[in-house]
């Protein structure tokens, strides 16, 4: 069993066209050689927001700290800590820091099948 | 995309032997049809814990709140908010609740090939 805190992980921006002041933390992922699925943390700062974009992998969801909004074909929602979304694949989404704080969350997608990415 | 807090997800107890004071929400699974991997979010009681057991899948967790003893084949470990879990297959696990807190986490599975369990 690993046991680490997710500040212990090494932080990055996300370079991902689209994304602004988008930082992560792959927590669960190529390291421990996860097989099926890979965690990772997200951190968006005030005013920034992660790509508006789709592909053909699910994500799962949940948000720690801040408050945001969760942009998808069905509209904008409020999102704040505890709240769980799933967002299927192919359906186009996009989370925007809303407020003075940053946004957390964290963000599960399926293993890579090279998991060099 | 689907958003639901944690709160509204309808609460269970795990009847699973070996399990005391240990409550389980489903949060993303077989009514969002998740195709890959599952995420649960369960409450142990103060002075309960999960089944010590192992399996053929892996876990990946986050402590969300509470104290607790991870413990597995490498001895016990404290673990509390922020700390992140990997139990890969096969490993012998089981989570403690320590203090007076209930302890909550979410921990990830990948998808039971028969959804219906």
């Amino acid at each position: 069993m690993k046991i680490a805190s997710i500040e212990s992980h090494r932080q990055v921006e996300v370079t991902m066209e689209g994304a602004t002041g988008a930082k992560m933390r792959m927590l669960i992922g190529p390291d421990e050689a996860a097989p099926n699925f890979h965690m990772r943390h997200f951190e968006v700062a005030p005013g920034g927001h992660t790509p508006h974009h789709r592909h053909d992998y699910e994500h799962e969801i949940l948000i720690l700290k801040g408050r945001g909004i969760a942009r998808s074909e069905r509209g904008d929602r409020s999102v704040g800590p505890g709240d769980v979304l799933f967002v299927p694949a192919n359906e186009v989404h996009q989370f925007v820091t809303d407020g003075p704080d940053p946004l957390e969350f964290i963000c599960l997608i399926p293993a890579p099948k090279d998991c060099s990415k």
